[in-house]
């Protein structure tokens, strides 16, 4: 009976500490170009995120965002240490490649789709080493028309397949924004604009944007132990 | 008795001048780019499609190949005069838009969208002008690819986008090469490779390019009077 | 002697008549992109030669401008029926090739050297045949570093020459505007910067980049009888 | 008296031995791009230097080169571990530059002038923590005319100014070839054409080219201790 009594009392002291010990959250980086820094401005899908976790009582994650304006992926390649890996996130998700096709067009210093893939491969490398889950995203839209016939729709489906085959070739999460964003527009874009449906200038997410973005990313995030 | 000898006659004169009349030709000219230039060849599309009338018998169309490497909408513009309306054609059929598209990238010398439409325009104006018949073609391809991951896929949606509104604008009879090139694509490249298909090297067409680009063009320019 | 006095009355009614008619001005029209446009603006070039010349009672000619923002050489050609040739000119400057050369840049639709000399013979064949006279600039400036080191530098001297020699070749007046401003930039740009001295953006003229090119076209156009 | 001769014999042994010894010799790598790459061909700068150093009888230089066509800095920084800190280099001469402007034009995939700078740096750093003497070069020429008129000639210059600073902010040996061609061009290049007088295409080294070259970059190696 004595025997009984003292599991029990452990059992209790157990629960009781474990609530109340300080419980470690899951550190979630954000990393990427100029729509990941918009990401935490008051609409911005990391702030939407954070608000919905913690509406559903959601405690346990800290969402941290490291977006930086014209980013490429060898930019986030060069500042990764500093502003990723010294953070010590537990997961990462990478959201770049716009840049890397825009740029093309408007500076010519795009990325050369095989560097890209090298610089995406060295990125989840080094984080991988540092122990972080990573989630990769596929580029969502430059220019918002329906039918293909944005300038770069072109190359951005072609650098969203690379980073399609990375993922299943690294078995990595993927959240597929470009496919997310492309289906969306042949339903609800039945005036082929170009901007405006999920954006404010075709690149940058409007608020139904940010929140599409938002419940996507949450749906690989939450998976992930 | 009498009446019906002279008008068997008359019927048999009209016969046999009419066979033996110099019976004038529909001249037809294919105005474009190195893709019409090599119309003209063995194989090319204009040669097939010249065969393929006379063993049908029909012999009153003379095909006329006025194309030239490297050509945009205002290189044919500068070159009308000289190597179309010179030759007093009944019908001409312009093929031009890859370069217009391809020239961005390979050399920055691509042509904005709102001056390509202007300058087909005035091409088309002229030619009217001249008494000439008009049918226009949307630029087939830059790659074969059949998931709209070309690079060039979505500029070249584009401009075909232009030439389409353009020929319901102006009542023109339309060659959608684009189409009938993009939808072939998608139920025979099943390796989704970016040439070999339709083209040699992603632009200029094979034997079976050919045939098609070939039997496409005789649809609109038959229902031509 | 009656004789005389009758030449002497002729002679006399002739100066008064000559001195009263009204007298036909000169109409010079300055045909260009968005630096001319900006040329009637209150301190623009156009304005500032305008007002020079009231001060020194010269009151013969008229200044029109007839620049548009963006224009490359092939938009002068559109547009010169419209613009140009309906003022009935004496006189014609034509200022075009900054966007020639920058749209290679920024939106991949620059002209290749060779179009852009054929559309610029074009244009003054046109010009000419309807007894203008054409005077030719060179295009001024795409930053203002003295030593060559502006990323479009190499280019625009490209252009440049092409109009040198095509001035030579047709025997036109030319203004050279870029040989003027790369010599002023090498003795009076100490700080190496690449705006801020004869223009306020690296293209568009301050006061100052008016003024000399004020000057620079009057020195032609004054020649021109 | 003995401790003289003891004194003698060690001196006659110690150089006796100095001279036998396996002399270390320096090694050098060639750290480029196609340029570098085509070095070690049987006229190739690198192989002209190796053969002008064995005439002179200097034996103590290993001379290596480790160009790739198409490379741009980052390609050099992704490839350096591999490719020239496993062959511990005493002394690392780069040579990078061409394509990080060449590729705006031809891919749109150039490099930004900042990233050069960064990424430059960090190849840099990393060579000096791994011991290596570090040697830098600007980017000799892309098109030979003589009055700044190849296209890239501006941008060439932005990025030759680029290493010219780096190399005085860090202390650097400079082989400044764009300035020795460039010098070169005005003097011997009398019909002012593209190709043919340093390069066989504007870019990769003739025999003369290949020369200068190896004669410029000795006269830094040779002043390394």
């Amino acid at each position: 009976m004595n025997s009984k009594l003292i599991w029990l009392a452990l059992f209790v002291i157990l629960l009781v500490s474990a609530s109340f010990a300080p419980q470690k959250k899951k550190k979630v980086v954000f990393f990427g170009d100029s729509i990941t820094q918009a990401g935490v401005s008051p609409n911005g899908y990391i702030t939407v995120l954070d608000k919905t976790l913690k509406q559903q009582g959601i405690n346990d994650y800290e969402l941290i965002g490291a977006g930086i304006g014209g980013n490429k992926v060898y930019d986030l390649y060069l500042r990764m240490e500093d502003d990723v890996l010294s953070k010590s996130p537990d997961i990462v998700i990478i959201y770049v490649g716009v840049n890397d096709v825009w740029h093309k067009r408007s500076f010519g210093t795009g990325t050369d789709p095989d560097k890209f893939e090298k610089f995406y491969r060295a990125i989840i490398k080094k984080l991988q080493a540092a122990n972080a889950k990573v989630i990769v995203c596929t580029p969502a839209t430059i220019g918002e028309k329906n039918d293909y016939s944005n300038e770069q729709d072109g190359d951005l489906n072609k650098y969203s397949n690379i980073i399609r085959n990375m993922a299943k070739d690294l078995n990595l999460p993927l959240v597929d924004l470009r496919k997310l964003f492309t289906d969306y527009e042949k339903s609800n874009n039945s005036q082929n604009t170009d901007k405006g449906v999920l954006t404010v200038d075709g690149v940058h997410l409007n608020d139904l944007g940010n929140e599409m973005v938002s419940k996507a990313m949450w749906e690989q995030i939450k998976n992930i132990r």
